[in-house]
């Protein structure tokens, strides 16, 4: 896989292409977004995933199942300091105009010499069954 | 809650004092260890739990059903700058030395003039019966 250079001046600008990938199913873009080393991405259930190399295989296969998957979303929070940014983002997963799952992610940007680039993408599924904001 | 004063000098002596916490089910450690504004919690299944008497809250109700908790827990990667540091953790939960779940956390620590505090944490259950790293 051949990574591109992207530029992004701000971490919004890289959540925005971040999820335009995700929903087109995009992976070169989806490649070009994360950092070279260190990165570590947490899907849904998955455990740690270490790894450049490994982040993009896993991305190779949800973005293989689910090519023009919609995802509504909104961040919830922003940590920002010069040189990381801490996201907290819903995502409402949909099929058709229905939300078949929502998730919460924490996204972290890295500030490089080129701009800002993804770090960390932690998912995790919210049992909506549990509605108290108190439940393990 | 009356909030008492934890001095701690780095994000690795918050993080033990966490654990710590979280193990013998101590809510006034807890209460210390966490920043007063801007902080998120996202425990296994819940959603996004903004602010911290919302969060505290949270914690109370989790460490009130399992003091004595039992937690074996490894540190996957780190990524530390001046402001802001972020840990990923694998919790191995145990009952009587069994483990009864692996839960993924992202631990988010803030310096502020007195030293390191938590600013957030994020949890996600492993779902043990999808070994592929790949996996959605």
């Amino acid at each position: 896989m051949t990574k591109s250079v992207l530029q992004m001046q701000t971490p919004d600008e890289a959540e925005i292409i971040f999820y335009e990938a995700f929903m087109h199913g995009d992976i070169d873009v989806m490649a070009a977004l994360w950092a070279d080393d260190n990165v570590i991405c947490v899907h849904p259930g998955s455990g740690v995933i270490s790894g450049y190399e490994s982040v993009m295989r896993s991305w190779q296969h949800i973005l293989e199942g689910s090519a023009h998957m919609d995802i509504r979303y909104r961040v919830e929070n922003k940590m920002v300091t010069d040189e990381l940014a801490v996201h907290v983002v819903i995502e409402e997963m949909l099929n058709i105009n229905s939300v078949i799952a929502v998730v919460v992610a924490t996204n972290i940007y890295k500030k490089f010499e080129n701009g800002w680039l993804i770090a960390e993408h932690h998912g995790s599924v919210v049992n909506t069954e549990q509605k108290s904001e108190t439940l393990q």
